[in-house]
């Protein structure tokens, strides 16, 4: 029995990470290279491949890979599509699935980014054997993966989960990539925290803070979550801010599907209690008693960079034969 | 091959009304009696029993029965309970499925009335065929029932499905039952929909208005319903408003699971276009580009009282032999 190990894609807005990864998660090899440096994307999967093959042949060839699993932002599960995602330069509908198979001739499977993170923590991370959980990741971006009744929820379109585009401030803060007001990702993102800072800067003229040391365009997420676990009073109420009004999300989010767990990942989560504790009080605030005291909430276990590329290799797995 | 039939039962705040099903959703005969006339649940289940005994002797007796599926306020999926249901005079967690089993001798299964609703839709009414899609109830109160992929969503503790309770104005209206502000309940239910029509005859006192003919506790979302019917303003405000809001929960449900359609169910949908216009409106509207114009927005099919015991029975259907 040979074909027992998966390769994993992970297309993210900068950097593609790939590796080839055996049954139980282990990452055998891996590798990096730029997204957006070819305008067309057969060029991107010329480049692609050539790295890949390095690695494939050094495991002994193709003849061993099951499949190529891959996490990419607007992947569509179903068609195996890249549809319309705002964050490449391959505009339009991209058939990536179909393309990596005439490449590889392995079958290939596709979904977004958030899906292939909850995938990587189901099978080998923080939600191992829970049947109900969900991810939220948070960095650029806020995404979701949802698992219940132990599957992930594509929904009828292939699009489930979009739940950093819920509205949790009705009339709320402008989130520029949608025209939408008071999104979840307009407050929980990298760019959401730095738009806080900014805010809270201009109406607390009589709180000292460190952020006042930079120029408007040098506050970034890294900045703020440097002053606060320096003490910075400001950037810590940015992040009391913003687990207020992730946890209020959240709680919406357990009377939909009660999860075991919600795992939470990316950037934001570097924080750690800075973070989690306002999430934790404001989510059991919001939760009907019986939600209260039952939902575990906690980071993810996996390395950043490995989450991604296991998430995505748990696709071929799921692969029929 | 007998037991080709079901009794499907819908525990109500004020009546229980049953009835026996075949598999095609014909309802043979059914009844009613009213909840709260017995004090311990023991009382109940014997007259239950004696009303039911007729109907089973007039289908050809118990061996016909396949089992009997349950649709009550809290009711538990997975372990057969009525935990804490505020409305019903038997308080803390009352076995229900066990005591309806040795009392008929035939396995019985119970779930919350509103995922009885949704398995009537999924089985015999307006999301026959669809994998995806969320019915909400809206009457006294706003439940709802979630299938996913084909399964009715339990979460991991059997009580997914709250969407009522979400908030979606932070803040906004006291829900007195719950103590919370600005759930979807506080606006969407018939106590809702009284309180709004309060606030707008106070709010605006140069609107006229034939509910200003009414004592205020003569006021209630009837009195309001034929108001509106009859083309009063400040009646059909309250239906525009409460469809707004009601939109707006809408499109938060559709980021999480993207269903093909949502069911709405009970006595609010009674109004008609004067309802499902706002809501629809409001519910693209908040709605990210790629899930505009795809989701189904309709009535149940199914009579109101037929529904209940249809999706009831239809728990029978699902268990295993």
């Amino acid at each position: 029995m040979s074909q027992q190990l998966a390769v994993g894609i992970d297309i993210g807005g900068t950097n593609t990470k790939f590796g080839i990864v055996d049954r139980r998660g282990n990452i055998l090899c891996d590798g990096r290279m730029l997204t957006n440096q070819h305008e067309e994307v057969d060029a991107f999967l010329d480049e692609l491949h050539g790295h890949l093959s390095v690695l494939i042949a050094q495991v002994g060839g193709i003849e061993n890979i099951r499949g190529i699993g891959v996490g990419a932002p607007n992947g569509n599960f179903y068609t195996g599509n890249i549809e319309y995602a705002p964050n490449l330069r391959w505009k339009g509908v991209v058939p990536l699935a179909k393309l990596l198979e005439a490449k590889f001739g392995v079958p290939a499977i596709l979904t977004n980014d958030a899906n292939a993170a909850a995938l990587g923590e189901f099978m080998y991370g923080a939600a191992r054997s829970m049947r109900d959980f969900i991810v939220i990741t948070l960095g650029t971006g806020v995404g979701s993966g949802i698992v219940a009744n132990g599957q992930l929820i594509y929904g009828h379109d292939g699009f489930a989960g979009e739940l950093g585009h819920c509205i949790v401030i009705p009339g709320g803060r402008l989130h520029t990539g949608t025209g939408a007001h008071g999104s979840l990702e307009a407050y929980a993102s990298a760019t959401g925290v730095t738009n806080t800072a900014y805010e809270f800067l201009d109406a607390r003229p009589d709180t000292k803070s460190t952020l006042r040391d930079y120029a408007k365009e040098d506050i970034n997420s890294k900045v703020i979550y440097e002053a606060a676990m320096k003490g910075d009073p400001l950037a810590m109420e940015v992040y009391e801010f913003t687990g207020k009004i992730l946890g209020e999300a959240l709680a919406n989010f357990v009377m939909f599907s009660s999860p075991e767990a919600i795992v939470l990942f990316g950037g934001l989560t570097k924080a750690g209690d800075l973070i989690m504790k306002p999430v934790r009080e404001h989510m059991e605030k919001n939760l009907l008693p019986i939600f209260q005291n039952k939902v575990k909430l906690v980071f993810s276990e996996l390395q950043e960079s490995d989450a991604a590329i296991l998430g995505a290799s748990a696709l071929a797995w799921e692969m029929k034969d």
